[in-house]
């Protein structure tokens, strides 16, 4: 923790125990440097973070005040973190190990630096440098190759999926392979297809090769060369979303769809919220040669999504290698995560089934059970619960966002549910 | 220019006019500190931004090479700058004079500190205290009263129509005042409405009051009553769009569309490109009490696309009042532009009619004329021409993004296209 933050915390405190009343005014920057023998920068970033986070306000040529209004909204939201389970292992978000910050915020303030790109609005399609730096990368890393004019660039698959469905004419039959990814089926219905589940014979096929169930399996070579000729024959359009593919346990790389394909009748879809941060809102998408000649046709109807700071970073970031030593680092860090939860739990659960999925994000751990399911719940655990029958549950444990200092009492929790 | 501008600028120069070979390592940042007379971190941000345009790569651990083959890709880039227009009165970008970008850095910067934020997905509304923040605001600016659940936060107006399209049961009729905004009337069509122009009877109604055409005139009081209790008549909804209602000429305040409707049947939609970046891809969107009931029903069918850390900068930079300031100082800043362009016109073309839109962006210019109007391109200006017929033009200009120092230089060259 940094000095700033425990400035920060104590203030916080002494806020939300009314030690410092509403409307009090806090001391200069430079007297509560010399107050609390820290440094003025330490002091202004501790304000600015209680200012974000509603506690105090800063009055221009005056100082900074208690807002005590603000501050109950941030007690209500933090009364609301009180409900948040202990131990999640449902979350998609990332452990604070897993990525570095000093990093991405250098390439945050250097992007912030480019005033003449800012002034004007991101290109539609997404900023050519980065279209650039990702046909380089996913040409090097999936045998993905498509020239940067194929590249749509969004906020996020949900928003690159509206494009694509506004650039079919036809809209018949879509299957996703099950309910799961409803912002993506929702949105197919919207467009008025007609949307099926692990259905074959459709016009859209959406896959995520390297996700495809909840236990985070993988899609064997085999059945995605069936799966890419079929489509072929059917002349179906396979929709890739490659999301997770980084997160290879099975040391055998897995081809993607889009390679086998040679490009032909396959859209490729990758983001960066699993691989860097969740709140950063960059995808993109690979279009066929037809499809994005009536994207670029029709380009004045779209707008960009994603914003322009952060693709400019992260095209900085690509280009400098950052992204492929993230990757490499974040797989070693989430499997040995795994492992080290399934040993614990092996340890924990003798009589136990404790397994590690494909794609070493998840636990599949059975074991006897009679209990009514909520159990978990009231323990403070979020699990997905796959099966519950005769006398024996399946949990699916991802271990992402728990971290590695809580694993013993959650096992201890997950104790407490069980026996 | 800052420091580090020209030094970026000079070695670039160096590297695209080739003295400066491929492949060849830049001094280091010590080294060239000392060479330059500049501070180390003068040359740090110089070498940043030059990595960022990708005319050098950064090798860890080894130093700043020069990358020709990104260079070229740069240079292409550049080529195409030469084809953009060299007075462009049509763009929506923003003159850097309007924004304090050392201001919105240090928001950034602050917003970047708040690892524990960044680690979490965004909601998929927004994040809470924006919309918190965004509530007080538009209730003291545009007396718009919705609690900050009826708000919905997303990357730009088109995202959010989707959404809105998605919670609209019934797709029927919806009317656009023009086909101008062909972003939204597409994606109306998309999702299956029927989409007519200027045609009061629909039952979606989409209006941008305060900016109602290509000359920006601004929708009169009687107007807006009339809409209001026309559509309440007709059980329609009012899309409110109500981008620009900051840039009024007329010092007589007009009242929001919803606030005249008392938020009945009235969607409003803000967005801040306009004020702040276009880069700053953060619109908002007020729904109905029905509306906002349905989408928090569906909400998982939902991802928020704006970017965290630009929401909790925004967040902050709001509740410091510093948007009330810019908004104050870009009325004037635009409105004195416009004023001076329009005069220098009226003095060079005394025998012209020259006029300042009602939102006072746009100059409504009117001559005499007998060319092809393709010459204004031929002189390297940009501008929308509303008519060109019996021997007159009437051309819209839009002064917001040509510097002030280019006006003579513009006004040469329009005399050059028209006398």
């Amino acid at each position: 923790m940094s000095k700033y933050n425990d400035l920060y915390t104590y203030i916080r405190k002494q806020i939300t125990d009314g030690q410092i009343k509403n409307g009090a005014k806090l001391p200069s920057v430079r007297k509560a440097g010399a107050l609390f023998g820290v440094s003025r920068t330490t002091v202004q970033n501790a304000y600015f973070a209680l200012a974000a986070d509603g506690f105090i306000i800063s009055e221009p040529q005056s100082g900074y005040y208690v807002s005590y209004h603000k501050a109950k909204q941030s007690l209500n939201k933090s009364e609301k973190e009180k409900n948040t389970p202990e131990y999640d292992f449902k979350s998609g978000s990332a452990d604070r190990e897993s990525f570095e910050f000093d990093l991405w915020r250098r390439y945050m303030k250097s992007a912030l630096r480019h005033d003449d790109r800012l002034l004007t609005y991101s290109e539609p399609q997404g900023e050519e440098d980065l279209r650039n730096a990702l046909s380089d990368y996913i040409r090097e890393k999936r045998n993905v190759t498509a020239s940067p004019d194929r590249i749509v660039i969004g906020a996020g698959v949900q928003s690159l999926l509206g494009i694509l469905c506004s650039l079919i004419d036809k809209k018949s039959t879509a299957s996703f392979p099950d309910r799961s990814f409803i912002q993506g089926a929702s949105l197919f219905e919207d467009y008025g297809f007609d949307v099926r589940y692990r259905y074959k014979d459709a016009k859209i096929i959406y896959v995520s090769p390297s996700h495809m169930n909840a236990r985070g399996d993988i899609m064997p070579n085999k059945r995605r060369i069936d799966l890419v000729s079929y489509s072929a024959k059917n002349g179906s359009l396979v929709i890739e979303d490659d999301y997770e593919s980084d997160f290879q346990y099975n040391s055998v790389p897995v081809p993607s769809l889009y390679a086998l394909a040679g490009g032909e009748n396959v859209v490729y879809l990758g983001s960066f919220s699993k691989l860097l941060l969740p709140s950063i809102r960059i995808s993109f998408m690979v279009l066929t040669e037809e499809l994005a000649e009536k994207y670029s046709e029709n380009i004045n109807r779209y707008n960009q999504t994603a914003g322009k700071t952060e693709q400019i970073a992260l095209c900085q970031y690509i280009r400098d290698n950052h992204l492929k030593a993230q990757i490499r680092k974040i797989r070693r860090f989430y499997t040995a995560k795994a492992k080290a939860f399934a040993a614990l739990l092996s340890k924990e659960f003798p009589d136990s089934e404790v397994e590690i999925s494909e794609n070493a994000l998840q636990i599949i751990f059975t074991h006897r059970f009679c209990k009514n399911p909520k159990i978990f719940e009231k323990h403070g655990i979020a699990v997905l619960i796959e099966k519950c029958e005769n006398d024996t549950v399946t949990l699916i444990l991802n271990t992402g966002a728990v971290p590695q200092n809580r694993f013993n009492d959650a096992v201890e929790a997950l104790k407490k549910a069980i026996l």
